[in-house]
């Protein structure tokens, strides 16, 4: 099962961090960014290329102590088809070099529609015979809103090709609140998509325990990630908002179970940019800076696990 | 005011029809997948530029009696980045054809990455000082799930560069009860979803009454779609589910105020696949058929407006 690679390589690695590759030009090292500049002018196809520099970097040094990394397709898409294209490219130096990849889409819609983005993220397309995967990642982050035909060509591809999908739970932004708070009957908005998720998952159960279909649950909400790991024992969580966001190790108390499982946490901008923190201007130092951060969440999160 | 823009070219072609770009390999035209699978072989390339030369004799065909056209991202994506450079130039050229350009993307996420989302499709990127627009849509459609501030920079580039989204209210799929029909108090999530959307609409009101911020509500549901309508008169809809899933045009008789105004359905397989169902096998009349097509839906949708 999917989720069982990703749980063996956390505990291989003593390590339930995933890094957000969330790259975005003007916290790149300045080094890359004239480099490429210099070579293909002021164009998306200079920031592209930085930027696969700065995660081929960011994958060398921290796949030795790092399970797993999230690419925020967000921040791809704004360098244009270029960006797309190093988006692929990054997904495939991820994975050979052994880490779990899961794509940061939040993709969603009608079935029909929603087998072409799992087809795009997880699955393959046929031209002319020829199966080909677009960009080929172990996981995509989905969400539920439009409800179970929307997410059933995802949990198809999960069953097909051992893959798995994390559905948008309780986000950690401030104003998750304005939906998925609200009361429905007895349960909330959140418990509802929930309910639904854990459903959705209950016949890709692994070994460890844990279904091929997980939760997003913010570390900003730490009193609802302790809900929802005890009300969810299958369900495992992949958890946005520590570091930069505000949460910190403490607030990750609830979201693993007694065995230190059930939970990968994301770190984006503390890692990834822990150059800037350095002093040095040039950036050329981000890839031990990196380490180093990444280093000090471990730390951070091994009470925990 | 961005929605006006649309308005005006609905009312100047009295069509109140938005044509889906939604392009699978295997719907197309052989005719046209053979021609650049023979120079490109087997691969994305070749889909991509098959899908490119059939949106542009869709585009060619439709401009003079369509007011707008919504490429559908997931199909783009299906084909990796290859399609999503043809996603781009496709927008292009449509715009060039005087066409209002939604691309249904359904984004969604935190505030910071939302940001990146809504420079990708509706702003620009900064390299080195240079300002480039990585897609340069009109519109956009979005996914409220994550509540306010993952709205805000959408809306910010709706206000500053005159562009507008629709946020996924009540979809046109068979299980968007699941979530959306759940009551919470006294309303429904997606009566709960479009007193947010309609709120975050209120300071982009055009001359002809409506915002910036429109909201998607499927056809399949007339009952809500005329619910709707009367509860949000500043809101204009986005309708999917017209045609091939199963709406028709009775459904839409609620959809529109008393000028006519209000809503823009959409049609995509219904329009573009039409050639299917002329008996020609290579599909080298798909432009004809489209447009027939297209008239077919402008009348069946003349007696309401």
């Amino acid at each position: 099962m999917s989720m069982d690679r990703l749980i063996e390589k956390i505990i291989k690695k003593s390590n339930p961090t995933v890094v957000g590759l969330d790259p975005k030009l003007e916290s790149l090292p300045p080094c890359l960014v004239e480099k490429y500049t210099a070579e293909y002018g002021n164009t998306l196809r200079a920031a592209a290329e930085a930027i696969y520099e700065f995660n081929c970097g960011l994958i060398d040094t921290l796949c030795g102590i790092v399970p797993a990394v999230k690419p925020q397709s967000a921040y791809y898409e704004m360098y244009g088809y270029e960006g797309v294209e190093v988006l692929k490219r990054t997904i495939a130096y991820a994975r050979d070099k052994g880490m779990y990849v899961i794509a940061d889409c939040k993709r969603n819609d009608i079935g029909s529609t929603a087998s072409a983005y799992a087809a795009a993220y997880l699955g393959s397309v046929n031209v002319g015979g020829e199966e080909i995967e677009p960009f080929g990642a172990d996981s995509l982050t989905v969400n539920g809103y439009l409800g179970v035909d929307g997410a059933e060509p995802f949990l198809k591809e999960c069953r097909e090709r051992d893959k798995s999908i994390f559905v948008l739970v309780k986000t950690s932004n401030p104003s998750s609140s304005d939906l998925q708070d609200l009361v429905a009957g007895t349960r909330t908005v959140y418990r509802a998509m929930a309910d639904h998720a854990c459903a959705w998952g209950q016949d890709m159960i692994g070994q460890h325990g844990y279904s091929n279909v997980g939760f997003v649950v913010g570390a900003t909400y730490p009193t609802q990630l302790m809900e929802l790991r005890r009300a969810y024992p299958q369900s495992f969580f992949l958890v946005p908002g520590y570091g930069a966001q505000g949460g910190s190790g403490k607030d990750l108390a609830g979201a693993f179970d007694r065995r230190g499982l059930g939970a990968i946490v994301n770190s984006s901008r503390g890692i990834i940019y822990a150059w800037k923190k350095t002093g040095n201007e040039s950036g050329e130092n981000y890839k031990e800076a990196a380490y180093e951060a990444a280093e000090a969440m471990r730390k951070d999160l091994q009470v925990y696990c």
